[in-house]
């Protein structure tokens, strides 16, 4: 099923900060359902972000057509969109398609955006496809370790997934041996999501605290780290979930692949480098407490930024459904994303 | 008060399992009680579980007296507390000194073991005022953001702390802004004992995710990192938390100090290099479990690394109680400690 889908006149999304305890379907049915689902991750990842939020604006567009308002006030709606989360910019993106659309009236805007969910899947899948090629090609001939951080599955697009659609499409082809995934605090993506979706794939993995990946990376255990992005500016500096910098630099003091995959609607050319990337900084609660319990000791503040910037320089390769970027050896992501693109799946 | 105690024929310590919620004191009367203590991390930190293992042997030998045993059997005893745990070296170097004193009966290793309190202690404060000298020297003329990882204070001790005993140094001469303390997963001493100790202090402490250390450290926000070691090679290598690796590649990357600091009794001169020393892998339930709740997704597995070894060149300063080695300058320890000291506290 899909993580992000259209019903009739509303979004049903899984409700991902009850996974993998329980598996519940829940129904955005406002503006403010939309923006509510995406602040509390009920709805996460920067490619599933983008599709909630420009169905988002379909209940806008609708909304507003019922109560006899124009596309100017669905656009106040789809601007609170807009604002949900600061730093992926697949909602940005997202949202700012749909308001090109919005006078053209709500069925055209509901359209676009459930065209948007096809368009999702049918990205992941050539990306997955481009980005396997390149790892097999990379790491000739051998079953191979790879390591994660956070969510880029399935749960993190509409279908499928990025880093995780790469690790799936290579677990197809026979070559993967295991993958370790960090458990990726404080919300724990890695242990709940990535996990939970490594088993359903049938795929061996090891959880590992965020600390230990690091050193797994030094001693050996993994061929390549991949992951996938909520931003990447215009020169590749890529934003990530918190923790995704320290297996960047212990890939490259390790001499091993440290890879992103992401759809070129995560490229945000307007951002020159990852300096400019606006990082989100989410409630001390979420580090203090856990599940109810206070783990931190009284008198303790906590900070809780929610992405790190990679620096390019530590960036093998940017895998996108069109192309794979050698960021590390110098290539940007705009001169890439303007020069055509060769042997595309998608094109 | 103190972490670790000897009470007339018994060993008192703050069990640190229940710590920041409960300060409970529970006695130790038997080897089994003391083996036990240091395997489910009742008292840990290098030199706390060195000390508490001294003080078992000296129950090993007056318990094997009572019973018209001889020093032979309390060895046996003896060399069980030596095994509980596998990395930190203290825990051999003290079981060690204690065997030695065996043939002398129970009065003498108690003796013995019970100066080693007050030994630590003296060894701690020589340690702290040694690196405060230090860090003042290296960064003048400012107060500090310092960064540590998992819990090197005197609750690691006996009393007063390693890398936390520097720190207390350094605000008792008013040149401490903020302590950024890891949480440390996956038994969180960082949040839970780091924090407690220092908001005792009266020094302002934030608790990060042990994900973004590296990234505060890459903005800016941190002017060193000071840690403790469990054990330090004969080249300089360090042994230390889980989580301590990267924080030692972000600061090498930011061009700031990484500071080691660790009494004496943590290098292990038969070590050659990091390479070389037994790294303890706990329960992987600690990495899927928390506070009774399975966080991980049901068939994943996990892997729990304690410890993680930072190479010497990530290493600017080893601070002991008697001297600073310049690791990352190509000082080795193996020559440093043969070497005569010079200006030391100790001496």
């Amino acid at each position: 099923m899909r993580t992000v889908d259209w019903r009739d006149d509303h979004v049903a999304i899984i409700d991902q900060t009850l996974l993998p305890g329980e598996l519940r379907v829940i129904e955005l049915r406002t503006v403010d359902d939309v923006i509510s689902a995406i602040q509390r991750l009920s709805v996460r990842g920067a490619p599933a972000i983008g599709v909630c939020a420009a169905l988002g604006v379909a209940i806008a567009a609708r909304c507003r057509a019922a109560n006899g308002s124009d596309a100017a006030t669905a656009k106040l709606d789809a601007l609170r969109i807009r604002a949900a989360r600061p730093t992926a910019v697949n909602l940005m993106w997202a949202v700012d398609r749909m308001i090109e659309i919005l006078p053209e009236g709500p069925e055209a805007v509901t359209a676009a955006a459930v065209a948007m969910l096809d368009e999702d899947i049918a990205t992941n899948q050539a990306l997955a496809a481009r980005g396997a090629d390149f790892v097999q090609e990379l790491i000739p001939g051998r079953s191979l370790a790879l390591h994660t951080h956070c969510n880029a599955g399935s749960l993190a697009c509409v279908e499928w997934g990025t880093a995780l659609g790469v690790v799936r499409a290579l677990h197809e082809r026979g070559l993967v041996e295991r993958v370790y995934a960090d458990e990726t605090r404080p919300l724990l993506q890695g242990a709940r999501l990535t996990a939970f979706e490594l088993v359903e794939m049938g795929v061996p993995v090891t959880v590992v605290a965020d600390g230990a990946g690091p050193s797994l990376i030094a001693r050996g255990h993994v061929n390549a780290v991949i992951v996938g992005a909520d931003r990447i500016a215009a020169n590749g500096d890529v934003a990530n979930k918190i923790g995704t910098y320290p297996l960047a630099l212990a890939a490259a003091r390790a001499g091993i692949a440290f890879l992103v995959a992401a759809p070129e609607s995560t490229v945000d050319l307007e951002t020159a480098t990852g300096d400019d990337i606006a990082i989100e900084w989410r409630d001390p609660s979420e580090i203090l407490m856990y599940q109810g319990f206070r783990t931190a000791a009284t008198g303790a503040e906590a900070l809780n930024p929610a992405f790190d910037v990679t620096p390019r320089d530590l960036v093998t390769a940017i895998i996108t459904e069109r192309r794979v970027v050698l960021t590390a050896r110098g290539e940007r992501m705009d001169e890439q994303l303007s020069a055509p693109t060769s042997g595309s799946q998608l094109e």
